[in-house]
């Protein structure tokens, strides 16, 4: 029977459908994957209309620079381009952090959290400051007592400079 | 003149309503130095329909924990007790840190952002572990080419045995 059906569709005819379905097979496969990783590997827009938190923190000093936020266009942004993008809430824009200063953030790793809601980008911080104000950081004001208080002793830029007065 | 007024009110009365008068002037330069503390001292809740977004970071090693969001009054609780209070978005409600597996974050340091808009909590992490899964941070998942990979070796507990089944 075997044999029978072997010589009706002959060496060439087995090897010809054999391709045709184990690449039918294959390519649902990679389908499947690639529609698993849409659904994996992208943080959860939807519990904050249609954005994400974003904590920035400096690669190496572990200092937290900033939070920010992204909707799904910066987050695609960001991995096409290696730079940290965000939507900017107050312009509501997409936003290439350091596009006005050139303090770029270049991404080191990208982390979500439990509930993929949130997005921790470990980055070198080019021109050394994250912060509009000119600090290295935008954490520089930390609560003593009753009052915030500026705990940093230095601006890395002058905002007038950068950004015009 | 002067002396008329003087001879009419006398030294007592003098004494009396000028304490009266500084006393009244006093206490309403206390009132506006507590409103500006109110006001400074305060995180600006006004832009995420009252929340704003919490970053916790380990004290010592430095690591980001995990992000939640305070309202005011977790705002409030958590400058009062000392220990980390946070709103539940999905449970609606003030949220101690820990009130079920007993994994409090003891405060050491609150800074805010350069707009206000953001906290930054340093804390000590009781348990060792601040994530509800088990694992001492909530960002145990990183960007691996095109899927999110756990990079955490371990639990630090069950959350079966913490939580229940």
């Amino acid at each position: 029977m075997r044999r029978n059906l072997l010589n009706k569709v002959g060496w060439c005819g087995w090897l010809f459908w054999s391709k045709f379905f184990l690449g039918a097979f294959e390519n649902q496969m990679v389908k499947n994957y690639a529609v698993g990783f849409d659904v994996m590997a992208e943080p959860d827009f939807s519990k904050l209309g249609g954005l994400v938190p974003v904590v920035v923190q400096d690669y190496k000093t572990k200092e937290v620079l900033m939070v920010a936020f992204m909707n799904q266009g910066a987050w695609q942004k960001t991995l096409e381009t290696g730079k940290a993008h965000f939507f900017s809430r107050s312009r509501n824009k997409l936003w290439l952090k350091g596009e006005t200063s050139g303090n770029f953030q270049i991404v080191k790793e990208i982390l979500v959290d439990c509930d993929l809601d949130t997005v921790l980008l470990k980055v070198e911080q080019f021109g050394g400051a994250a912060c509009h104000t000119g600090y290295n950081s935008c954490f520089y004001q930390k609560l003593a007592g009753k009052e915030f208080e500026i705990i940093k002793k230095k601006r890395v830029f002058d905002p007038k400079k950068v950004y015009g007065g």
